[in-house]
């Protein structure tokens, strides 16, 4: 066997130094707590039954049976590689409803031969080199967090086998350029890793996906992450100064600018490229001063649709809040932020140093002009229903976790709309799921929320939760996902304002974007990875 | 002779009732008035001696020998077509100080053969398709204002002539969305025109490049036009909701979508494109609301370098001025705004409603804490030296042209830097610009300014007035942009921030991007134009 597990964890130079689930969230042996996880059986048991909630163990590695690794890395490259067990189950799948299930069922047909862990950009040059030689597909692999199959190495046929790059190693903050707030990260670094490092310079960069905690930067740009910023620049590709991309056929290195108008922006083309024309290894990153003050507002509406329409006041304002979110009633009552009878929108303004109070105040006024009640403000920032939610918000993937772990059906599905049409969209949308759920599953819960709001759309985001149907969990979800997309699609809207394209997405976004768009992505792809050995089945 | 001058004018539906310069800016006609033509030339003869100025007649189109046309179009596509010499030789050019030094020359070696002057979408796929049958180039043409060369059909002996394909048939604003504060908009129309229909909508793009009354559109979106909002969105990128581009391959339209996560943005791979993907026909794009409140004011500081320190302040604040501009003594009184003893910083704020000046007030207090000086504040907005720049501003393609009457060397260079390298970026740049026109003309006016600034960088802009040799000035005016560019690519800037890419800055533009990039859009242009006839020479 390659690379003991301990070994392997050395290389990075001692970061990790717990395993994470090959199954779950985040690391063995967190998850909720005993009492959180009872009140949520109790809670699923007042909506669908005593006898909807299963208790399912969770998979045991020993359990599996992986396939036997059918490549084998040259003696020269042996230390960058892992084919332990416990790292190819854990690399063989991401974190959406689907993998868990498979997880949970010890179903793992395509795990990577190996996992591959360079504690060096030339190392990746070189798996890379390897790889095109021997006909490997490559799946460059950040935090794993992906809920759409993006770092799943089913990578078909063509293939003699599938390793998993894992960029864990490249995690260090390298360089920070305090006078342009800038600083040069390694792709690999996970959330709190990069902000550990910022933290001693009073920077940030402020970019809080719910993965936050195993997500990457690498991860972030690759796929056009979101990070909680409601408004303004809620894209990680607003924050990209500059790229350094490793390709099959060499070096990528944009230049580090503020802003030019020189020809097509070399860095757009790479932020959503989901590892298929490069493994994306550095980038300077545009960061902040840490927010020091802040002001913040609750305010109910007796329909999401009027709380909606308050939001794109706001939105189109010029007042850019920090935070400016509408959740359903339900969507509230379920994130512990409200009784369930309104919809609430929560504000937050903050600033490195100026008073942001007279900002909250202009919202507000736009929000009682929308029929909004003002429940509380305070001038500290996150607390009250805001800070429950933010809580809630960050702890989610746990509980997605425990409901398959309850036999639960659990999927979120998010897109983006322009307001013209977003009032109709939402009710064909929420409709859809709604009713194909209760076809699948007898009844569901389904909430929403506008999770990102512009001047000209919104984000919306929906959360089903059902009793599954044991056994027949991947064609109930499938058949959702499907009834999920296709309203989306038909109505305008797009297949993913920030899960991503991957696997599961693809045939929507191939109907999605131009055919010619397509044509021209693809003659770049077969240009920067002619062997076409780069996360095979992903986007393209 | 095909379509006469008139004819061709009627197929716009009477939108373009005077003729413009071909060798000018502007109508025929327009131009600074002649107390201000006096006033100039006192000024350079303070400057530079009396004996510097002198008065070159402007060229008549009578006195062009202009190439015959070399090719024909086919009699079902005729009546698309000119080839009277004014149209030749007014789309011959763009508005640079090299093309306005070869127009006073009556050199034209490479008008097109025709100007196309579509009046729908059908005419521009037609024309591209019997362009790509006869090998005939085809030089998308907006309002023709490039300073880079990009309108220029120089476009080598590979082709059997070439075609400028001018846009300003489709100038029309075919639906507004309200709710969403969009509209589609056809990309020939130029700044006024798309204002003017956009205002009974109470909306606005406000986008104000220097070049507004003469710039279409679709010109902006290829070049990655910089408007006047100096912080925030100040590129046109930022306002494209969707795209529709004709290629020889067929349409692409992307999706009105206010964001989205699903793979490369497509937009973006056009945005900057400058006519060598296809030809952009039709845009979504983003508006607002007309701005009702203001709340400006200006700002001394004894040293431009001190005026910078506070626009990154301002920049990193999170304010969003919309303007926040900083002139130097010498560019403050160039135009009018200032004793020249101090350099200004010009800060103003505006909203749809609320009360800015909060806004202002933790500006001001920013540039206190750098040394300024607040000169004068406006609650009503651009007025006082702020006012005055604006008008110098918009009227300064009119000086450019007077300033070749008068045989001036008259440039403009502009970049982008990050602010750890801003100072010695500038004092290297414009101290070559000065050593450079103090050796070729005895002695020059270089003056500068941030035209914008982010929150990690900012774009300097340069002006260079000197007296040019008679005969010579191509010869010098080369040997200035070589000196400029060379120094700005080696200290790590952009080879253009705003002013695109074209046939001028290729060379550079060359070597800034990575190779392998190059190599991408190169494969995505091959996708999109096989026969390689839009806009051969520019970019690529």
């Amino acid at each position: 066997m390659l690379g003991t597990c301990a070994n392997a964890e050395c290389k990075t130079r001692g970061v990790r130094e717990r395993r994470r689930k090959f199954w779950g969230w985040g690391y063995e042996g967190d998850g909720l707590a005993p009492a959180e996880v009872e009140a949520l059986a109790r809670r699923l048991a007042d909506a669908f039954g005593p006898d909807a909630v299963r208790r399912h163990p969770p998979p045991r590695v020993e359990d599996l049976v992986l396939r036997p690794p059918r490549i084998e890395p040259p003696s020269s490259l042996r230390h960058l590689f892992t084919n332990v067990p416990h790292e190819r189950a854990a690399h063989a799948y991401g974190k959406s409803y689907r993998d868990f299930v498979r997880a949970f069922r010890a179903e793992v047909p395509n795990p990577p031969d190996l996992v591959a862990l360079p504690a060096a950009e030339e190392d990746v040059l070189a798996v890379l080199a390897w790889a095109g030689d021997e006909r490997v597909a490559v799946v460059p692999y950040g935090g794993g967090s992906s809920v759409v199959g993006g770092v799943e190495p089913d990578v078909g046929n063509g293939y003699r086998g599938a390793v998993s790059l894992d960029l864990r190693g490249l995690d260090r903050v390298l360089e920070v350029d305090a006078d342009s707030r800038s600083a040069l990260v390694e792709a690999g670094a996970l959330g709190p890793r990069l902000e550990a490092q910022l933290e001693p310079h009073e920077l940030t960069l402020r970019h809080y996906p719910q993965s936050f905690e195993f997500s990457s930067l690498g991860g972030w740009i690759a796929t056009r992450s979101a990070g909680h910023y409601a408004t303004l620049h809620t894209h990680v590709d607003d924050f990209v100064q500059a790229l350094r991309i490793l390709t099959p056929r060499g070096v990528v290195e944009t230049r580090r600018l503020p802003a030019s108008g020189a020809g097509p922006s070399p860095e757009r083309l790479f932020c959503g490229s989901e590892g298929t024309l490069g493994v994306i290894t550095r980038a300077w990153m545009r960061l902040q001063e840490r927010p020091r003050v802040r002001a913040a507002a609750t305010v109910a509406f007796h329909e999401f649709a009027m709380g909606a329409k308050a939001a794109r006041s706001v939105a189109q304002s010029g007042l850019h809040p920090a935070n400016c979110r509408v959740l359903d009633p339900l969507e509230a009552f379920l994130a512990g932020s409200g009784d369930g009878s309104s919809a609430l929108l929560l504000l937050a303004f903050e600033s490195p140093g100026h008073d942001v109070a007279p900002w909250l105040a202009a919202a507000l006024d736009l929000c009682r002009e929308q029929g909004g009640i003002v429940e509380g403000t305070s001038p500290g920032g996150a607390v009250g229903a805001a800070g429950a939610w933010r809580r809630a918000f960050l702890r989610m993937p746990y509980v997605y976790e425990q409901l398959v772990a309850f036999g639960m059906l659990a999927g979120t599905f998010e897109t983006a709309i322009t307001w013209d049409r977003f009032e109709a969209f939402h009710d064909a949308v929420s409709g859809a799921l709604s009713a194909r759920t209760a076809e699948l599953c007898g009844g569901a819960l389904v909430s929403s929320r506008l999770a990102y709001v512009y001047p000209d759309g919104a984000a919306p985001y929906y959360t089903v939760v059902a009793p599954a149907r044991a056994g027949a969990e991947l064609e109930q979800w499938h058949s959702l996902k499907v009834a999920a997309s296709e309203a989306i699609l038909a109505l305008g809207g797009t297949i993913t304002h920030h899960h991503a394209v991957g696997r599961e997405h693809r045939p929507w976004y191939q109907r999605e974007v131009p055919p010619l768009v397509l044509d021209a992505l693809r003659a770049a792809k077969q240009e920067l990875d002619p062997q076409g050995i780069l996360n095979p089945g992903v986007l393209l």
